[in-house]
């Protein structure tokens, strides 16, 4: 029996970067925070500190930024597949390179002028490992709500089950999404914007008997738009509405009056996924 | 010499409140934080622990649940001015009453149907002694950028002073305004999308020599737009945009790549007044 | 009637400074957060943004990571005086400077390892205008819990109170703590750690019948403790901790299971104070 | 080609727990967070709303709270496999149950007096699928820094490396570490304790030519500390600290004063394990 180093990788996180791309007098952002994870033969550094096939996260993050200013960032994924590349192809020791970027959307106000959108976030995923690549698109931070058209009823009651059922109820999430394309070569930003507009209009439209049923609406509303992704992975969380009991100062409430829990929430993951796609690699 | 209790208030805060009105099948969403502070003849509970003049926090709470209900929410600024009036008329005690509201705006997407809009916030801090009612409107989480119209030079330049003056700068801010009425009462919801439009374009338009220059002209147009209003305080971050040196590549930088920076940040504060407005009340 | 300038600053805010004080092998670190506001005669900037008198927020930057080094890292408060007094003694445009510190505490583990100690932050804000110097110092995050000798009845009883009547509660807050010296010259750390010794003791050992009492308890204590304080100010929120019915599953709580709840909170801000210490200035 | 539903749960996140042991006047606490995932037969309410396998996650929080005041909590660990089997055993239509259980330190004032530990956080997640139980410890929030010790040199050097070589510098990390027992039974609170030291005492005494060497002596020294370990996995940000450059203003840096970035950041994560262990079942 021995001790040994298993799974590793290493890399920089949260690499801001503000891309402005410039056409004449009107400009367009990218605001972008990257990450790398490089894994490979990095037994030496970990046994004994020898770092002679460690390139330093250091030099990833200057590469980052080098990257920006040769290739421009057309998208999150292209971005993140230029990079993957470059660090398997470049380093000898790397097998696998990571890339992550999250997206942050500033909306245009004039030629040069911009807000920043909400909590809203774009991510792009990819993995390389020379042979196999991998992309991976995504939503956080996409909170949306019905303020009526769910119901929550019929479900299992044990001892512990005190919750009244309810055929009228608010229903708000906060959006996580990944889905898993099948080839790494796409009009990206096109897809993303098919893939957003589906979840919100499978969201808004689905008359809801659970979150369960709105979560496979909106996955399978999804690959309907694109054949060309294997499965999506959803995280709901159940951001509870809770109707307030005014019975005690004489005034009904006939959903009015909610409020808004923080915790604890319930939450709701699942897949939907197309039965004959090839498995993904690796953890996402 | 002796140790006594000076100021003091008490209440309740960050109580959620989410309020639907619905008119037929068309819903509409208020989506508020409420806080509430009292102050008044409250020795009593400090020194002895008699609360036999203290209306519970919890109370409060219910208070503007019930208030909510019976009176809907028509803006944060009247519905702060309901409860701020009605703690100081119901309760012997209380001789002024605060009341802060936080509204978290959702943007439409059908009929009852919402997307939470992102780190913008709407306030409305209203004060109350029975005399005199104080109103004040504002906005936090507006995060603003111009890519170029922007410069710095010309500053002082002390022994500590290393920063290069530039002709071409990102200038990015996280607007925090609050703006206080000379009257308690207006159309509350207009006067807001007046300021908010005023501050936006003040920001976009302003050819800016120092983030203190958009500041003012901020401030001086909201003054220019709604002449009920007495004076405007204004914070801004300044946002830092680093452009990279990316001379160690082999590459220019002609104002393409920036990062984005956290922490330290420079804070710009300042106020713009009529020269004639009775001053306000207390802290704000 | 004039649209005017009112009053205005402008500074660097979160410079983070670690100092490493080496004694030999034995290493001592301070971990702060400073940040500077200068005021004075700044119009122009605002006006015309003309920046002649204008030091750059980068500059005072510099100036704090210099004056670590020159001057070493005493206290917070010592090292805030010395920032303050040489902006206001530099600049001629500057008439007031504060500068503030929040101070991160690490507990050592060896003659140079060091583990960071939890949410509780140590905090210093000076003004000084050339002739007059306020030093106030505070304590932030400093989370303490008593599971019994808390009681709450007796109060007021409006058309909205639902509460029920306790005379064993948990009693939980977060203390926010700020004290304002009479004097500019003290040794701080001694004094900080009395104040935060007496604001614990007096929390552990009143019996309480409302956190107001408990509030004015730990204020009283302080002033007790150093005569050299003009008053304190205390802002607690009471971190309700609510016990759960569990009747329905058959079973009795006599206070051994709670939910922490996050919002909405109780919130107790009040002031002990020196009847005849001369008033502060400004706002803190 | 179909479009089907694939791997799922459900459940209640952040289930706040506070319970009070009283023996006699002495009050010991447990302040935990809890969550549950069940997954099993859900296809129906995925598929068609169909809620009649579904036990509400409002149920699942009920029985965090009664099992609390039925059984005590003992530690993490104990609790959370009692809540594991529970759901497991008596829903026919779950065949797995994950609880994950986040404890938040207090230490001790009083005999029922308490003040919060800081960030740090003790891990606890379990699995169970009525065959196969699961168990993994955890600890995140733990922030060490040594003063010296500390080198980097010898790496790979590509055309975008510009970082200095280094003999001397801060070594500072979050340890966020996981660690997979072989049994589903153990003194869990010693266990804790025992693995937290040597993480410690790993961090502290390692002489460090890489932040992934101190990682790989850490795994090491834990495993080696506890037999009945399979594998322990390791998050660790290396929260840079910078030595600032003082030369333009005449003064030296040796290693005194350094500014503390919060990002980018260095990652580096790896895993140490016993080649002999069995593997572990699904993602933790």
């Amino acid at each position: 029996m021995g001790i040994v180093l298993g799974p590793n990788s290493y890399g920089k996180a949260e690499v801001r970067l503000v891309h402005v791309d410039r056409v004449g007098d009107r400009h367009a952002v990218r605001d972008l925070d990257v990450g790398t994870a490089l894994a490979g033969d990095l037994e030496a550094t970990h046994l004994t500190g020898d770092n002679s096939r460690v390139l330093p996260t250091d030099s990833q993050k200057n590469t980052v930024y080098a990257f920006a200013r040769r290739h421009g960032v057309g998208s999150p994924e292209a971005f993140a597949l230029l990079l993957a590349s470059h660090f398997v192809d470049s380093q000898e020791a790397v097998r696998q390179a990571r890339v992550s970027v999250r997206e942050h959307p500033w909306q245009r106000l004039g030629p040069h002028s911009f807000q920043r959108g909400g909590g809203e976030v774009r991510t792009a995923d990819v993995s390389h490992d020379g042979a196999r690549t991998q992309v991976v698109s995504g939503i956080s931070g996409l909170v949306l709500m019905n303020t009526t058209n769910s119901e929550f009823h019929g479900y299992v009651r044990d001892e512990y089950t005190t919750l009244p059922e309810t055929t009228d109820r608010i229903l708000a999430t906060a959006v996580d999404a990944r889905w898993r394309h099948l080839d790494a070569d796409a009009d990206w930003d096109t897809a993303y914007g098919q893939v957003r507009s589906a979840l919100v209009a499978a969201f808004v439209e689905t008359y809801s008997r659970s979150l369960q049923q709105t979560l496979y609406e909106m996955g399978r509303r999804v690959l309907d738009t694109r054949e060309d992704l294997a499965e999506i992975r959803l995280s709901l969380p159940n951001r509870h509405h809770l109707p307030v009991d005014l019975s005690p100062f004489g005034l009904d409430n006939p959903n009015r009056v909610f409020v808004a829990t923080d915790r604890p929430y319930g939450l709701i993951e699942g897949t939907v996924c197309r039965d004959d796609a090839p498995p993904g690699t690796g953890d996402w």
